[in-house]
């Protein structure tokens, strides 16, 4: 076929940017064989294996052509100019960003050339805290963004991304934002905005809001829905859970990102109740179509159609089940090859197939693939990342007032992750340009001149004559920061899955955290609690900086050491936002967006569990040892007595707020729920709000807090009983007397 | 109100043995007033304080007088003759077999006497593992006795439980078995019958089968509905799992008993995804009646419409929704006696109150409450009884044939659990007589001779000097038997809750396991492995005997020890039925009944998740230890090829066995599915049938094991698809080359 087809002689209103969207993709649609179509819904190429750096220039596989031949065209094209250790892209071999453009226009000219009506590829890339690009630099991990408690920070910033991004050609944003942290074994808890589902709606919304601001590009959030609850921590296993958990807790930040425009949602790995959401009818058709009203496209999660073939007899099975459900675009499957033969058994129904191509087309209409170009935005990183990064440090404890440390100080810095920039990271990063970001060590010696530094031991392994080498840098100093913690930093000689996991063979890898580095035990290995024992005995005040993805137990160290900061992955130049921070240049900002428990054995420790009777075990507190909403600043603030004002849902919460200290600073204020509908057991409670407050030392105002409305689903959308309502600065705690609001009707309820 | 009462003239319908039952239940709630019909609804008074010791004699207490008085009758007497720490009942301030006779029919005359009809009350006790009362002899807990994978013996063992009860003038025994073993850190694991729900049916039908032997007296399920879900293994917790899990994994053994004739299930304490059981009216009467067509009671536990006040503004609503939901008999709570308001006030339908008094009524007649008396069972300890004991251990390693041990070895019994008969019985039972019950060490003494005896730590204490004598002791015996595990003897100073379970504080208790007894971390206590290597590093050959009532981490004795036995709570005599099994005088005839996980943050293992990718953690194996259905005979055995007959459902699974030793033997072919349904994430494995088979040295036979029709519900009840089907003999393990049957059908289903 060519672009002479004897159709083209018709008027193409699909390319009439005036014609109503339907129109355009009715018209378009109907110039379309089965075949054509199909093609559509497939993304089945690894797209770094799509081209090869040659000379200055570069070369395109075979495999490109044959693929748009197949299908007269392509749907999308994932992962062109993914560069890390799985795809074995790295600054040798890979594009940096003046390349990137390159590669992107010659493929989607072969793309559009190939296809009868010029139709490009949907370019997809990974940008889950930045775009996973060479050059392109990582924001800190979305938890640690979370704690920043100011969306506003992460909107400015997705915005930034979706400009790089969209420069580089690409249409759709692949953002992890759905995941719930509520197992921190799970090697993806970094991926996450925490274990509460409104400050995850809340995250959810300034990202999608962010790509909003860029024309051309949308995200697609993944995952949907409920990978956080994965049994056992274990990646992309299931979630046995009930409607009332996968409401409550799993799709507010769904539905949040939806509102406010996301294109797509990927559909996660996992079961719900045995149902896996790729071939979830009542999630992807009944939820996000029917009741939602979503218009945009699911998009399944690399080779999750083909995992059917655990119960579904053959690839159009699979298929079929998928297109039934309401998957629109495929990714790596070989399952949605077979559509073409499942239409021909009679096991797919054609129309099943046009209303996923029909969302497919009306997505790259949208985005303009259609239209003319238009000249690539402008993209320059602003001061607001540095803003981002320096707000997600959570200072958890600070004995004495330990911190800020004075400018005279001498410092040593001891521990694993002291000098390492790459363990600033997380996962889903591109490798760096050698010399760049600001490790640790780095950022301390800028701000407090020299400073000596030993490692002590490794992540999980000791260091012969470490924890001893470390002492003496203690007993040396006034002041140890000990730099505890993770890495996600992966090596290009690790075992991957198909799908670009890890995949762990029992040989020790670097990472400790990321997708398929889940751990047993969230405990800090017991290496770093020697080396914190060690530390602590030599009397020297101690600053623990804990560097992490993940929630981990820090019961020993919060004991050991005099002040802690948890900084999780801060980005390439975390090291300078922590020394800020640590000298006090910066206020400490973050709050917690997950409780931190104290091993595996008292998991779950969600605040937001439902009230239950055990407060114990045998041999341990059955609590976090930080709970969620925790952290100090170096200001302090006290809050009045609160009042309510207007009427659910449309709750204002106020009260008297006072900056204590002789500083001035910002804390959160934050506003909890707790639900009592006859016949429910209530949850201990529910983040229904938060405010950010900046107060000069000594000031006093008026703080009000209004519930948000992603709350409502978290409540479980209750339209009887009471609800008590309370205001804190660090978590939900137990309220004391809370006030009280009838939800909707104040009839007592009779069953 | 007297029995002179003027309805008296008409004739008495509900005393004619001849009339139907319906008619008897009409005629008699038609004579009552409300408030004797909600009288009999509730269960309020803790029966061990309606009593004491008086002499030789003894008084009630008026507290009955005014109870009786109150309501013109009563529906039900808890506890009367239970004796345990709660209580704090024992032999000197306790009763007897001969004087809880005496008791029983004083408060029964009392009851009668105050009620217009005569009508006496239901007498409820716990008869977890025998009935808890002064001389009744405490049985293997459930999961020891699931661990015979021979329901017939508990059936024999139930019925004698049933007689000695009735004997005592009991109708209702309370008695655990609907709660799945799917968290080891709970308490209550002991009280299950594993984490199976088809090994749990067929126990539970045993249980059911043996009471109904017995004229006059029924059991009454606990608990339902899966309280084994709950949340982090806490006690009481919650359990936000879906309708699926629940149907599979959940409600077979439910259902099971029910089928059977249970005359009663008890609500759990838990919600089911928010919903309290005691309130789920989908679970009370959706399911249960209307479904399963269940015409026994529902019973609550103690307190547990009370605890609807967490969110219901008075007990009158509390008890309102109770009704509603299909609960019958209240236990301890103050909600069923605001009944009569709630009635008056237009919030409780007088039908529903009529319903639940029905049915306690109907049951009352159907138990012969309202008939002339009848001679006592004669109650008798049979044989039975020790085969139970004996077939529980389970035999998990035996390197180099180590076990059995020879007549003439010098024996060195080392561990915490050596010489104490309380650590055998588990919870739920009563004080043994003085000088009652056969040790692990007098068991071994009895059948080796002379065996030396050091404690060398305490169950989660280190003690003074013990390694050393435990090493010395090692070193100078030919065999360690290494006596591990936990205990769950309750002091009678330890604290409760208001329901009888334990009331952690903070100080330590003796006991680790029981109910309230939940552990964070399942791995055997510290000071228990480090006996393990330093009775290890002797070389000394060595037997570790594990006791507990829950599935304890015990990576550490099954490297160090060349056996080890996992001998449960295996009651008052289990270390002569111990020692037999080491001395070779009986087979070790036990295979798990639940997978044993290495420590807590692996946890979920149950054998039976749905299939996952990530199989292993970063820092361990994501598979238990011992998984479910190991377990080794001192015979061995191999199984041919099998073949499949009939169709699904009523398919047999045969195939050659041979006795491949030279002892005679038994063994358990266990059956197993995956069921491959469009659509669905198959289970690894569902157990499906079991059988035992015992064989001559060098014997062979053909063995044919039916598929269990509870099997049915625990793959879900599929109606398409296939069913991939293998024997094996110790576990699911992952089938090579499975049998393959059809689902009802073998047409492909088209979506």
């Amino acid at each position: 076929m060519t672009t002479s087809d004897a159709r083209q002689a018709t008027p193409q209103t699909f390319r009439d940017t005036t014609a109503p969207l339907d129109r355009r993709v009715d018209d378009l649609l109907g110039r379309m064989t089965l075949r054509e179509k199909v093609g559509q819904l497939n993304q089945r190429l690894r797209g770094w294996r799509m081209w090869r750096r040659d000379g200055a220039g570069f070369a395109l596989a075979p495999e490109l052509d044959e693929e748009i031949e197949r299908w007269g065209g392509l749907g999308a094209m994932y992962g062109l100019l993914r560069a890390d250790a799985w795809s074995g892209r790295d600054w040798a071999n890979g594009a940096d960003a003046a390349l990137s453009v390159d590669v992107v226009t010659a493929v989607q000219e072969r793309v559009a050339a190939g296809s009868r009506f010029g139709i490009p590829a949907l370019i997809t890339e990974e940008a889950g805290h930045g775009l996973q690009a060479l050059g392109a630099r990582p924001l800190p991990v979305n938890v640690g963004v979370a704690a920043t408690w100011r969306p506003h920070l992460l909107e400015e910033a997705a915005a930034r991304t979706a400009a790089e991004a969209r420069a580089r050609g690409v249409h759709l944003a692949l953002a992890s934002a759905l995941d719930m942290l509520r197992d921190p074994r799970w090697g993806r808890a970094e991926e996450t905005f925490g274990e509460d589902p409104v400050l995850a709606a809340a995250f959810t919304r300034a990202l999608v809001r962010g790509y909003a601001a860029v024309p051309g590009i949308g995200v697609v959030l993944k995952h949907f829905a409920a990978q956080g609850a994965a049994t056992g921590g274990r990646n992309q296993s299931g979630a046995p859970i009930g409607a009332r958990e996968l409401d409550e807790i799993h799709l507010p930040a769904a539905r949040a990102g939806i509102e406010e425009g996301a294109v797509g949602v990927m559909a996660a790995y996992n079961e719900l109740d045995g149902v896996p959401c790729v071939a979830h009818h009542g999630l992807l058709t009944g939820l996000l179509r029917d009741e939602w009203g979503f218009d945009g496209i699911v998009m399944s999660d690399m080779f999750a159609v083909d995992r059917l073939l655990r119960s579904a007899p053959s690839g159009a099975h699979a298929a079929a089940l998928a297109l039934a459900a309401g998957l629109d675009l495929s990714m790596s499957d070989e399952s949605f090859a077979d559509i073409e033969r499942g239409v021909a058994d009679g096991m797919i129904p054609v129309e099943h197939v046009d209303r996923a191509a029909r969302r497919v087309l009306a997505l790259k209409i949208r985005l303009g693939l259609l239209d003319a170009p238009v000249p690539a935005p402008v993209f320059s990183p602003g001061p607001g990342e540095r803003d981002l990064v320096a707000a997600g440090p959570v200072l958890l404890t600070n004995r004495g007032g330990l911190l800020p440390l004075g400018p005279g100080v001498r410092v040593a810095l001891v521990g694993p992750n002291g000098d390492d920039v790459p363990a600033l990271l997380g996962d889903y990063v591109p490798p760096l340009p050698d010399g760049a970001g600001v490790s640790l060590l780095a950022g301390l010696r800028r701000t407090f001149g020299e400073v000596a530094f030993e490692p002590g031991c490794g992540l999980a392994e000791p260091v012969d004559g470490g924890l001893e080498r470390a002492a003496e840098a203690a007993r040396a100093a006034d002041v140890v920061v000990l730099a505890l913690g993770s890495s996600g930093e992966r090596a290009y000689d690790d075992d991957f899955a198909a799908n670009g996991a890890a995949e762990l063979t029992g040989r020790r890898a670097r990472a400790t955290t990321g997708e398929g580095y889940d751990v047993a035990e969230v405990e800090l290995p017991a290496p770093q609690r020697a080396l914190v024992d060690a530390v602590a005995a030599t009397g020297t005040p101690t600053v623990a900086v804990v560097v992490s993805g993940r929630p981990l137990g820090i019961a020993c160290v919060a004991e050991a050491c005099g002040a802690v900061l948890y900084a999780w992955y801060p980005g390439p130049d975390g090291g300078a936002a922590v020394a800020d921070v640590l000298a006090g240049h910066r206020e400490p900002l973050g709050r917690l967006p997950v409780s931190l428990p104290a091993t595996s054995g008292t998991l779950p420790v969600a605040y937001d569990e439902r009230l239950e009777s055990a407060p114990r075990y045998v041999d341990a507190e059955a609590r976090p040892v930080f709970g969620f909403g925790a952290g100090l600043g170096y200001a302090s603030f006290a809050l009045g007595d609160a009042s309510v004002a207007g009427a659910y849902p449309d709750l204002v919460v106020s009260a008297p707020l006072a900056n204590t200290s002789e500083r001035d600073g910002s804390t959160v204020v934050q506003l909890y729920g707790r639900a009592r509908v006859l016949g429910l057991v209530p949850r201990r409670a529910v983040l229904l709000g938060f405010a950010e407050a900046t107060l000069a030392a000594g000031a006093s105002a008026t703080v009000a807090v209004p519930l948000l409305p992603d709350a409502v689903a978290a409540l479980g959308d209750p339209d009887r009983g009471e609800l008590d309502l309370w205001l804190s600065l660090d978590g939900p705690g137990e309220p004391a007397e809370p006030l009280t609001a009838p939800l909707t009707s104040s009839e007592p309820h009779h069953p």
